[in-house]
């Protein structure tokens, strides 16, 4: 599965455009840092993710995770690399405009407030539910399972972190590939 | 020199009320990590910061530097710590409201938009000019100088980081100390 780079550049443009709406001055050329994640999936609509990278060193990270009104990110952790006394990613995930839930292990939420797609919900092994509306925040630790989704307005979530590994993340769902695989529009 | 209650109170409810116009949703009980520092030096409305801490933790610190109008703050900076294998602090300063400039290494401004107090501009050694204007960002790598100061708006500023070591901050100024002291108000 991958998406047509038509669909790549709509999503795209369609978060440029919701991020704007969302309180944070960005300049222009920041639409470069903009990038469409897939997941290998080729459901964007209901499974991905748009991410505006900000910042990215070997001691940070600071990007805007950008959610489709219901888009449903899966079930990830972000694993230690021993070998550089790297204990996993810290991320510091907080609501800055429209609607989210988070999803971390700890009592399960009885009524959850989102519904992952049916197909994907059986990878989702944590169900306590973290409100990511505007102000809320919530501090991921390093090797910890999480997932999130937006409510129906969509969503922008802060994600500040300590060094990003997106390659290292591991997906509990098997499906999951880390690159968007882009093809050439169908005729 | 020290800060009065009164005087303490008032920079904080100011800061509070600024920050809200930033376009940044806060939490009310958010307040409750809102510091001020006059460095000792009892000139705060000239020198020194609003500080409101969002996250702090041995991977990553996430803050709204709040600064009144044309608030000086002294040039420090973020040292090693060897025995922790710590570099020192990376900061990533990133405007998102009002006007602020930030002085690091590099070619000096010719005419720099800001003026330091005339008393404290002898420990202002660097003079390379960033804009810190909504949008605008510099990453400052650790250990290295570095002072900031707002325009005639005053300014809120992101600074988003590796582990906050604010008691290790080394300051050019040794007039400065990093604890703000607080008396009763005068009769």
């Amino acid at each position: 599965m991958a998406l047509t780079q038509r669909e790549y550049g709509q999503a795209r443009e369609w978060a440029w455009n919701f991020v704007q709406r969302s309180g944070l001055p960005l300049l222009e050329e920041e639409i470069s840092g903009l990038e469409v994640a897939d997941l290998g999936l080729g459901e964007l609509q209901t499974t991905g993710l748009q991410i505006l990278t900000l910042a990215a060193t070997e001691w940070l990270g600071a990007k805007l995770l950008i959610l489709q009104p219901h888009q449903f990110f899966p079930e990830h952790r972000h694993p230690p690399n021993p070998a550089e006394g790297y204990p996993g990613k810290t991320e510091l995930l907080r609501g800055q405009y429209g609607e989210a839930f988070l999803y971390v292990p700890g009592d399960p939420a009885p009524q959850p407030k989102v519904t992952p797609p049916l197909h994907r919900r059986t990878w989702c092994t944590v169900w306590h539910e973290i409100s990511l509306a505007p102000g809320n925040q919530y501090v991921c630790p390093p090797n910890t399972w999480h997932w999130f989704q937006a409510g129906a307005s969509g969503a922008v979530i802060w994600s500040i972190s300590s060094k990003v590994t997106d390659t290292a993340d591991q997906f509990s769902d098997p499906q999951v590939v880390r690159q968007t695989r882009i093809v050439e529009n169908s005729p």
